[in-house]
């Protein structure tokens, strides 16, 4: 492969640019912003060819390239392209986000600087219940009456800690001390920059329906008004095969297999065989989280799982 | 959760102590060889009970929490293990190897020392043929009697790249330029070390029989004769959720629901509104890499593809 | 380098193993605790000599080796030991610790888990005062009785925040939703795995006099208790060359090469040339950072900077 | 800090958009070419000043701030600067480049392609000779008429393996097993990007003079021909901060204070009590390599060590 003799230019998105600079809101006060990017969809097939040996001679096929990497999780091209953005959340969504450790990051210090008067205010139609089976998230909503006093009691918290952080700065505590009794959704501001393929690894946890829903709001306002306008291609091909996806185990596919051949009683075996069917002695089954799944995951294709089926 | 008072050692296992030092044989004069390891089945299970506040309190269900951490993807907890290898290999196959980031590493430097008197031989039977439907595979083996022509002109290449080398380190040209003309193939060793979570993803692409069969001999090496041994439990899990796995995209899941709700016109309908039914002029379908990839998922499943159904 | 036949055993540090499941108390409330570490000293020295083609044999002079390494920033070797620790941390401090994106980490849930009972707390004679000089730092105690309203205060808003977390809770609201108006400086536990070579650079940032006193004291532990134990040659080399070392930029050392030939005129000309001495009109300097941080280094040797010494 | 309203263009420098993709030529066959970049000297300062709350209110002083970050080791602002270059190597080079693990890459796949037509040859006057004091560098070169025969067998090598690389993919060898008794001066080429952070480390090991001299062929065109044009100022911070600087370590610094202080004594006493002055029995000391390296550095300021000033 030689390089060409022309002289290249960066490669660019028209419609991306549209949006440099731009606040995108998110929650009360926060905000995505996109600051700077580098590459696009033609960066990715443009690496992967090299790998082939292909250098940049054109094809029309980008789309299938692109979607076939994707799907067969060769990641590596996906790194070629990077995105820097400025983003303004509340702390307590920020700890979670900061866990992804493949970003660059620069956020706004409050050793140094005085923090920013804002933590994110809950409404009355907003306060989430505990969710009865799942120990880790919400369902569902108070009544607005109810989270009115959730918003009030939450409101006289913010202003009591903000009095006595401004107090303390005021008298010359320390910066760096002070900020302690801050609330946990006291907002923070941030440069935040990562590579495509780390992205969409972020995206499909973040923007999954299991994640808190303040960090789901932004991964959304990422996914939907950023990535699907800098890379076309690679966004429907995410949809499809990440987000839409559903992975069955080799349980679950021995499961299907005995089905299309027919034969119910040997996906009994096969269920029976994992130690999903043991008696409760009243004439049920031990519950059995993997079994469950399985039931979900048919109960999604219209098919009724073969021991429920009696 | 408070720190238990106990005094408490390391976390072992001792059917993999057995093994440390040993050099398990890969290829005609490669190794793996374990040398260190950190924590066990039972490490993965306490840093996930962190997570949960459930601190190291004893339950029975290990077995059921590993598996649900590795079939949902919780990978944190499996870094909580270690390993550390000395490995002889190619350096042809140490280049795919060295791929993988995540790792530490430190070889043998051949700047600093005399290469080792020794390249890859390939014996009369083991020369493969290129895959003809796969650019970068291989399928099949030559019969002995081409193969041995191939071994000869092999060796020849070998026995002059090497009298070239020596005799330029015996008359003094530096090493780290003497060595450019030997073989890629030849032997170079190094420490290896590796988390768990990194470890499985790199088995889960090096055991794949797409992977080039130098490396899957050292990758199946190690995931069957070392880490069933030393974390038995994530291993099953390993087996089960990720080689056994079967990821179904949004439009084969779709297609298999119009099935199960025992529509065929809907199922064909979703595979024409993806664009796989674009007619050959000839009563048949252009190709479509992506329906022939569902075609054979649904075999496997022994369902007939609808749109082949007739 | 062949490996050896004999079996071996895994390098172990009987001075740590006694620290195993200790809690070495930091702050009011907090702790380190070590649960597991892999390697020794040895480990580094025989990844060193791994490179060299000098496989495992022994010699006497693995304290001149590791002293090399690290005197020369041959990081690599230190990778090959690492160390696992449960640690209890206000969440502030916490989210300094957390940027360290090298280490693995299982943090307790604060969506699945009621929050610990635990705000750090600052007693009277605890309270920092804002540096004057240095925008991110503290310096010196306001007096106790000052200190005393401080403390007074902050058990206010702290009691505050836990009585509202707790109602929240209480009547239903979701944990993950209710923790977000608690104080910054809340308890949080967590696994924490890191390399020896992460680890150092983690010590050197964070042992730092420059640090927050709250992340240097947790710093300070790991070092002075538990790594001065694991690894006690890498812990005096890296005492010797990176917490004392001194780095000198290449104007520095021009200006020093300079006096060192006698020539103070030359000195000051290297200054000059630097922009260093730019009159401010008044028969001085304009303030410049770079100089004063020379005059700094050279006064640390008993030097007078040229252009002061008239 | 609010996000300015004016619409943004992303950051350039028109004197680096002159190099896109050009060729710059290394080694007899190989090149660097820059394909893509992201940020500028300024988008360091801009990262900067989020930490310090400035947002992107403009000052004078960038090449200060610019200065100030890298003398210090604050390096996470330069981490928002990304460049992506498709370079032609060696393999042998290749091999040291990509153990740097911070970088995205995509090389040509020789399971799938043809492998190039080219191996590095080496001319008759560019044999270097093995260093007798660094067992890993050289040091000089071979005269013509020798260098002459070591290029002449090096080309039957080469041919040989070539020849025998043809007639194996001709016959159909697979071409991932073919390959394999290639030379491992074979060119290969790869997409590399990294970010500007990670590219001076790169930078500071490979442009170093113990670094080989390929590599540093490679690294010196990237240093010396993009990357000054890049960022100008970060390049002249790196040259004066990375480049020229000098580590003294505690024990150095210890004796540079005697010496400061006027007492020769002293500073011999420092260095007896490390251990540097063992006598050898015959008047003179036992060789110490940290000794030596300090009279190194002494001498380099213009001062003789006092244990040798007798």
């Amino acid at each position: 492969m030689k390089p060409e003799a022309e002289k290249l230019s960066r490669p660019s998105v028209p419609e991306l640019d549209a949006l440099l600079g731009q606040a995108l809101p998110v929650l009360d006060d926060g905000f995505v912003r996109l600051v700077d990017y580098m590459g696009n969809d033609q960066s990715i097939v443009q690496a992967a060819r090299v790998s082939y040996g292909d250098g940049t001679k054109k094809v029309s096929q980008d789309r299938g390239l692109i979607r076939y990497l994707l799907r067969h999780r060769h990641t590596t091209p996906f790194e070629m392209c990077e995105i820097k953005l400025h983003v303004r959340v509340p702390m307590d969504a920020w700890r979670q986000w900061i866990r992804h450790r493949t970003a660059s990051v620069n956020e706004v210090s409050s050793r140094y600087s005085i923090v920013s008067d804002s933590a994110q205010t809950t409404g009355p139609g907003q306060w989430r219940m505990q969710s009865s089976d799942n120990k880790q998230g919400s369902s569902g909503f108070f009544d607005e009456e109810t989270g009115a006093a959730f918003t009030a009691s939450e409101r006289d918290v913010q202003a009591m800690a903000r009095k006595v952080y401004e107090e303390k700065v005021e008298l010359g505590v320390a910066r760096e001390q002070a900020r302690k009794d801050l609330p946990l959704c006291t907002y923070t501001e941030a440069y935040w920059k990562i590579n495509l393929h780390n992205l969409l690894h972020f995206l499909a946890l973040r923007m999954d329906p299991h994640a808190q829903k303040e960090i789901r709001d932004f991964a959304t306002t990422i996914g939907e008004r950023i990535v699907s306008r800098w890379v076309p291609l690679t966004w429907e091909a995410f949809l499809d095969y990440r987000m839409g996806a559903t992975s069955l185990t080799r349980i679950e596919g021995e499961i299907l297999a005995a089905l299309g051949a027919g034969s119910t009683a040997d996906a009994v075996a096969v269920a029976e065989q994992a130690g999903w069917l043991v008696a409760d002695g009243q004439g049920g089954w031990k519950r059995n989280r993997e079994r469950e799944e399985c039931e979900g995951k048919l109960a999604g294709f219209h098919i009724t799982a073969p021991w429920l089926d009696r």
